[in-house]
């Protein structure tokens, strides 16, 4: 069994428990496997703004080793944007008596898994994975983990992306980037991935189970066809950009279509 | 020219502004078209913990007429979910001295359309749709309002799913369920649809881009084949549903393909 987050107050699953995780894989794949992730923050101080504010973003989780060190260090999210954006700024301009260690964010990911119909809309649901992470981000200043950080985002898109296309970069690109690095504080998953639930009362009732359909559209991220750009002088699509392709769409559609079967913990 | 939301410092789109927009119902159809959204909020006052929150919820836009009234009222933001979670509790629970309308919270919306390879990492992206909204979340007490919004909710998933299900609702899932409705303070839209942006000097390096694919991986969600459940006694899959998987997959595929191919406003 992998390691697991500490339930704290802040991470603990309230509602249906059973969908609930704190395992560090589990936490750490959904965020990897989300092409986009949500990533909330307080702009400003609660008396000047009450409104927490939230940027969909590239987050991918990693962990760096400084090239003359021993260790490595705990796993973190990685996250980047233009070096002029408020949100990148943030770490930076954050009151230094705020006595807090970076600026406090929620990252979420969320994978759509299928629409759950059943008998009752009140037992409808989605399957879906997510997971939330809690923790403080700082900019990341060494340069050695900057450039590991932004391999690892373009990785993230697609594997391989790095090594396949115009690197190093140039001066004016690093100095343009700012990465930010959220250092874990608490994590939770929580995970539906089983047929529909339907109380006793209705299944019961059969003559409204003749007319009501209940089941699962199972959903899925799709990749089409690579569409060459305009300026695109590579004659096929790369063998890289394939296999992603492929791996994705079958691991997708087969994930979505297989838990849609399986028995659920109860209703609902 | 549809209605606007005004600009404000919480809602101003700082970077790549030819990405922004604060139109309603561009805000409105990508909140509406999103099988997910994302709600931010602070569980507590900032000095207790200064970590705002996310939670993954269904989230559409409504507006909501008394049957007795003469006008309708504001396209707002419906949100349900079990009585006794805490996020649906803390409208009653928010400290009365807040002299605050409702929670403040954020509600983010994104539709992924594609990953954009460019020539160099940094001018990598992806399209996307995402929406963000500010609002004060309050409790539904009308009970018109709240049926209005668990069917809006319910068609939301599925349209015309609530009167293909099992309804009337019960009392008891009436009285376990909470509806909140989101008062829409401010809100922007955010959209990337277009071809990867190269910079000139990597598309002056011709031997490069002979190694170097650029173009786009078209991306949209797609559903499979609806699954039925053990308990189902529906022969075939009803035309409503049928129809929407279908409407939704050739949508989402046709859109993401199409914007692939449109020239962006400038580099990335």
């Amino acid at each position: 069994m992998s390691e697991q987050y500490t339930k704290t107050p802040r991470s603990t699953v309230n509602r249906l428990k059973a969908r609930a995780s704190y395992n560090h894989d589990m936490v750490h794949s959904i965020i990897d496997s989300a092409p986009v992730a949500h990533v909330s923050f307080n702009p400003t101080s609660f008396d000047e703004d009450p409104f927490p504010t939230i940027l969909p973003m590239l987050a991918w989780t990693g962990s760096f080793t400084e090239p003359d060190a021993q260790e490595t260090s705990a796993t973190a999210i990685y996250l980047h944007g233009h070096a002029a954006s408020r949100f990148m700024r943030l770490p930076e301009t954050q009151k230094e008596d705020s006595g807090l260690p970076g600026v406090p964010v929620c990252v979420a990911a969320t994978l759509f898994d299928g629409v759950v119909l059943a008998l009752t809309p009140f037992n409808h649901s989605c399957n879906y994975r997510s997971a939330v992470v809690h923790g403080y981000a700082v900019t990341v200043t060494s340069p050695a983990e900057k450039m590991y950080a932004l391999k690892l985002i373009t990785d993230g898109l697609v594997p391989g992306r790095w090594d396949n296309s115009r690197v190093p970069p140039t001066a004016a690109e690093m100095t343009t980037t700012t990465v930010l690095r959220v250092d874990i504080v608490g994590a939770s998953a929580k995970v539906r991935a089983y047929a529909p639930g339907n109380d006793r009362a209705d299944l019961d009732d059969t003559e409204m189970r003749a007319r009501v359909w209940t089941g699962i559209l199972p959903a899925a991220n799709q990749y089409g066809a690579p569409i060459p750009a305009r300026e695109n002088l590579v004659q096929n699509v790369p063998e890289y950009l394939a296999t992603f392709v492929a791996k994705e769409n079958v691991e997708g559609e087969e994930y979505a279509r297989r838990v849609a079967g399986l028995p659920g913990p109860g209703k609902a």
